[in-house]
């Protein structure tokens, strides 16, 4: 694998679709994920097979179907689980077992009252039985946020032993400042025996808003995969935005890492997610809310109109979405007006701009926005002469 | 002032308000105004005063009514916009006029076609004539994400001879990741002449998803204002959310920034300016979102109910949420389940749970949530006994 590729783990059909309200029937999960296949993801968590009859046949039916990206299913450090997924899996192209257990001290005494020797030794045994029923073995040291340095180097070399090739490092709570989940990383790539034989994984949520920077703040100490989701969706406040850390790799070059995801498509697939599920996109989203590429202040527009880069940084066409849109609202410009009444046909002279300007403003404290049809009717009434084409 | 205490800039009802949709009528501004100097902010920016007759009375409005907070008004490097701020401000305890002009090559060539030094001596003058009407005149470099450090070290240096008290530099793209705006941060402490006699803000946009992120290095990196709006509404993709950087502060004591916010009332001011922007949250929301504190996957129920610190790093009663939910679903395992059940009065036993438990699988799978009267429902014809309370 290329050194600065990073690894596209999607985990909406798994953390996302646990969340309330998201859940999807069988024939939803698979045109989702064949849409994630297309879009380019490299792994695609299908689900949590032994959770119930409906997760386990759909995450069958996934693995039949995805032609390129791994499928992978989700599973507690336990015989019965694991032998679960394996059986889900059967006949994917490329399967991988996602199995681990909590590392924090808050995890092993509520969750399990075991000991930290306990703890490696489920593991251990859990990740070796995993491998022999494939070869492609992740391991999730869950609360890894909140879990020892020194402890969870100790965990991953054990792992990393009994064969596994991805380690997951969970900021499961949402916790972590990005300065520490970098250190976290960077830690491990020096102090985990092997750490060559498996790639670090980061999978952070949003508890303080701070998912997208702690992935990005991961891969740049190391790690080279991210799980996220489309539109951040996941557990509470969610995970890490798939379209946000794909879209930040892509415009700061500089970083000089890689992925193989098709960006012109995210804008359709944030919009197939949030309609299956039912879940709404918040207009001010990054990359795909209905405002994203919306400007509306009169000082931003005049700027778009003279030069888009002047405000955006993103091309909306590099996500799939055809054209920033200036809209006309009382915070709106002279340069917004004249932009927006040529569009329908009316080309206004300087001065008939002052005078209409001035009838805008009245009209638009009144209302939300501006239309196209509010803003003839009130050049009509001014008596405008309408352009001929 | 405390040398670690964080100035929390309140944006809503300027960058937010700007917003396609987001318009609001007086009354609802003085509404948000009144409950944003309830919740603590150090500073209301109340509009743009020249941008509309509405904006203006509003404003003018807002610092008659505001008893705590600075009132600020915004305005372009032109004397016309001061002094129609100044006029809007006249009532105002503690006025504030926020003015600059954009300093990054790209907005000084496409927008204004100027030179450095004619950007100086107009952000310099601007500042001077503020500076006549009131003491407290904040200068913002435009685009500063975006702009040259050393140039942006000059111009600060110049508008604080000016006698600017506070310096906002504005990553209005929302490019910057969040190492890049920390060390833009720190060379301006470093490099601007008499830089103790303003204080540096972080006014960061959200374009990549890291405008919390960025704002949090902007004051580990010592700027001691952050502009920030509720539910993270703004321009495009928005500004820092207010509720996510306090937050942040709140829950990690060891970097040794404080806020005057009352946090138990952000649930509340969130719900506020939603309804009235009529701009929905999305669920996934980081601290005010419905899903914040909804656990619904098996992990992390049966976590939860064992402790709720496995899986929750704020107090929901903190931020104003009346409790964490365990929502059912086909994620839901038995400890859920079993909780649930006591709440609405059946105890089960361990054999009743493993059989109540695959009847509740298959229903789940049928539904996006199961509510208490399914529940209800499905424990009744199990026959399993009522609680006599």
């Amino acid at each position: 694998m290329n050194n600065n590729q990073i690894q596209i783990f999607d985990t909406t059909l798994r953390d996302g679709e646990q969340v309330p309200g998201c859940k999807l029937n069988k024939s939803q999960k698979l045109n989702i994920a064949q849409a994630l296949d297309n879009l380019g993801v490299d792994v695609i968590e299908a689900g949590f097979p032994i959770s119930s009859p409906g997760d386990f046949e759909a995450v069958a039916a996934i693995a039949k179907v995805v032609n390129n990206a791994t499928v992978c299913g989700l599973t507690r450090a336990n015989k019965k689980d694991i032998e679960v997924a394996a059986k889900a899996l059967e006949k994917a192209k490329k399967p991988r077992i996602h199995t681990g257990i909590g590392t924090s001290d808050s995890h092993i005494k509520h969750k399990f009252n075991a000991s930290r020797e306990e703890i490696i030794e489920r593991a251990v045994e859990a990740v070796a039985y995993a491998k022999s029923f494939v070869d492609d073995v992740e391991f999730y040291a869950e609360d890894a946020g909140r879990t020892d340095n020194n402890f969870l180097a100790q965990v991953c070399t054990e792992v990393i032993k009994a064969g596994a090739t991805v380690l997951n490092i969970p900021d499961t709570t949402g916790y972590c400042l990005p300065e520490e989940y970098g250190a976290k990383i960077k830690y491990l790539t020096q102090h985990v025996v092997d750490i060559d034989k498996a790639i670090l994984s980061c999978h952070c949520h949003n508890d303080l808003g701070l998912a997208t920077a702690n992935a990005i703040a991961g891969v740049r100490n190391g790690a080279r995969q991210i799980e996220c989701t489309i539109n951040g969706i996941g557990e509470r406040a969610g995970n890490t935005a798939l379209e946000e850390v794909v879209m930040i790799m892509k415009q700061h070059p500089y970083l000089n890492l890689n992925t193989n995801i098709n960006t012109k498509m995210l804008n359709n697939i944030s919009r197939l997610v949030s309609e299956n599920m039912g879940m709404p996109v918040q207009p001010n989203k990054a990359i795909v809310g209905s405002n994203a590429f919306a400007h509306s202040s009169g000082i931003h527009q005049d700027g778009v109109i003279k030069n888009r880069e002047t405000y955006e940084i993103i091309d909306p066409a590099d996500v799939g979405v055809a054209t920033s849109s200036i809209i006309l609202t009382a915070r709106s410009g002279r340069a917004a007006l004249a932009y927006r009444a040529k569009n329908i046909g009316f080309c206004l002279t300087k001065l008939q701009l002052d005078v209409v300007y001035q009838e805008f403003l009245y009209l638009a404290d009144q209302l939300k926005e501006v239309k196209d049809d509010d803003l003839s009717h009130l050049l009509e009434n001014s008596k405008i002469n309408h352009l001929v084409f």
